[in-house]
């Protein structure tokens, strides 16, 4: 049964508003716990707010609960375990340790031989210097650990800009990385129940500026054996991890070949468009997969693209006048480099796609 | 903009929470006013508990509002006055003196040159006999105010289920109708919003048993000279009454004729299919009319069926475990006759979509 079902849900941003708006259809309850003022989340369902390494708020927050989940990777992995105890919680704790650490997510992906860039770790700045030799100019600097939307890295291209990095960056566990110059960014979306089913979404193309996403596409007509080579890695991923939830990997494609980036133990912005353009969405078939239900299916039901409004509110009348619009706004409030909604719109002619794709950008981008 | 308005739902059934789930995404917040104890709406919004005769419950409910609506038609006209006076409210309370009373609401079908069945008011048994002389056997007897789900009627068809009907609705206001040996059941989801514009979703084949909605259909290969004359029906009654939002009319279909029966002014059971069949849902849409929003595209995105969930919960294993499925449950108590959720699925193809509803149909009807 899913009706008198209640979810808890770690973070309570936009990711877990969705969660719940999706769960609501299945008759599933929800409940958030939250350390920001501000809950998305909080709109829709009820919100614990409090400091998830407290005990005692974490004890609050879990009482009744029939499963735990998170919306955001970078929480105590101690706080995590300590509410696995009291009630069954997905994806496992386990995934924390690999996705919070940029160093430890590669090792993992080399050691299921999946490719990834060369890498070193980089504690001091004779490491800095060693890994420059290696990799030369230029390449990039990234903390290990609490990156996200393209901060805590650089691109190095000259020693000058190298000793600047290291006075921003420096004092912290960071990696250097090949620079790879790839032809696209593309992201699966993945997903494995408690009962070890697996399914996989199409591969989403994804277009970034100053490392946030600006828009996402998904074609219908995609290429046969990227989509192949992708569900092979996510599924060494999936089972070595025994993972239950939704489970992202975004990727540089280079010619035929896909490099693995990064992954996030949850749903993900790139994800956002399956709301309307696939036959479940990802935020559903997590739910699904988390409560041990059948998974639904992960077909698109035509082209679609997605943007992301970030910064400021569109004019919502100009948008909705547009035919075949989806708008989600997450009631945030606007500021700068924030995302406060998107904007989604699914359609099987390429030309009409075209022209709603041409409009919508002059809206979104004024 | 829609984000930081909040929209007031009279009664908080299902209809209502698949309101607020369908405007959360455009960013609206959402209060609901209740009589009844047990309100579906209440898991996913704040609920004003109280009569709705009670002008100070009106007026804790109706402060700070942007806009009021209704999910639930049979609500007392004065209170609908007194809360539009307060603040914009929308379909106008007028309608509801004509979707109250069936006599009204036959004699505007009249007016407007809408066909629909001959019929007879009945106060006394002395008029009762002498309808019953100009229908003959068998004809309908009806209340004329507060029938919903086939509750308040009765099919008479000899002297002595005449008195029989005689005994148990005798006493209140009833209407005689001719007994229409119709082809099929048909409804009309149209939409008017506050700037005048106008649309229509493709016509609802609608399957009753003992009175109760149990399936709809729609096809996206309908016959349109069938929908030309919906439009034209619809069109003349939204204008005449300067209708705002959602507005649903059944009609029979006696071969190439459409016979009105009655209108609900609220989105309707027969629509719920457009959550994900339709390109914008019929929730969305009453929405965005209310609010002065343009209006969104009314087409269907395949042919549809939608099953009612009556009386008792499904297995929700089984029924998710069928591709394409899309689950509804409003979080009520199983009682017999009680709506308890619905199952959409969306198809292109015919042969798969038959399959779909064997399968479906043999799950749901154990």
């Amino acid at each position: 049964m899913t009706q008198g079902v209640t979810v808890g849900i770690l973070g309570a941003g936009q990711l877990g508003r969705m969660l719940a708006l999706s769960g609501y259809p299945l008759g599933l309850s929800f409940r958030f716990l939250e350390v920001a003022s501000e809950a998305p989340a909080g709109e829709v369902a009820s919100v614990v707010h409090g400091d998830w390494h407290d005990p005692a708020v974490l004890g609050r927050f879990a009482h009744g609960l029939d499963v735990i989940s998170y919306e955001f990777e970078n929480l105590p992995e101690a706080s995590v375990r300590q509410l696995a105890s009291l009630c069954p919680l997905f994806p496992p704790p386990s995934v924390l340790a690999v996705s919070q650490d940029r160093v430890q997510e590669k090792r993992l992906f080399s050691q299921l031989a999946i490719p990834t860039t060369a890498f070193f770790p980089v504690d001091t700045e004779a490491e800095l210097i060693a890994a420059q030799a290696q990799l030369g100019f230029p390449f990039l600097l990234k903390t290990r650990r609490f990156g996200y939307d393209g901060k805590g890295q650089c691109v190095v291209r000259t020693p000058e800009e190298m000793r600047a990095a290291w006075q921003v960056l420096g004092g912290q566990p960071l990696l250097a990385e090949l620079f790879v110059d790839f032809d696209r960014e593309v992201s699966l979306i993945a997903v494995r129940s408690r009962s070890g089913e697996t399914a996989f979404y199409p591969l989403v193309e994804n277009v970034h500026e100053h490392g946030i996403l600006r828009r996402s596409h998904v074609s219908v007509n995609a290429d046969l054996s990227l989509e192949v080579a992708a569900h092979a890695y996510a599924r060494a991923l999936l089972d070595h991890l025994n993972y239950v939830g939704v489970l992202t990997i975004e990727f540089f494609q280079c010619g035929d070949a896909l490099i693995a980036n990064e992954i996030a133990p949850r749903v993900h912005n790139s994800g956002h468009w399956t709301i309307e353009g696939a036959q479940t969405s990802q935020f559903e078939n997590h739910l699904r997969a988390i409560l041990g239900l059948p998974l639904g299916a992960t077909a698109a039901r035509g082209d679609a693209i997605m943007w992301n409004l970030i910064g400021e509110l569109p004019d919502v009348s100009a948008i909705l006048s547009i035919p075949g619009v989806h708008l989600h706004l997450y009631g945030k409030t606007p500021k700068a480099g924030r995302k406060l909604g998107h904007v989604t719109v699914c359609e099987r002619d390429p030309t009409v796609l075209a022209r709603l794709r041409t409009r919508l950008s002059l809206l979104i981008w004024k």
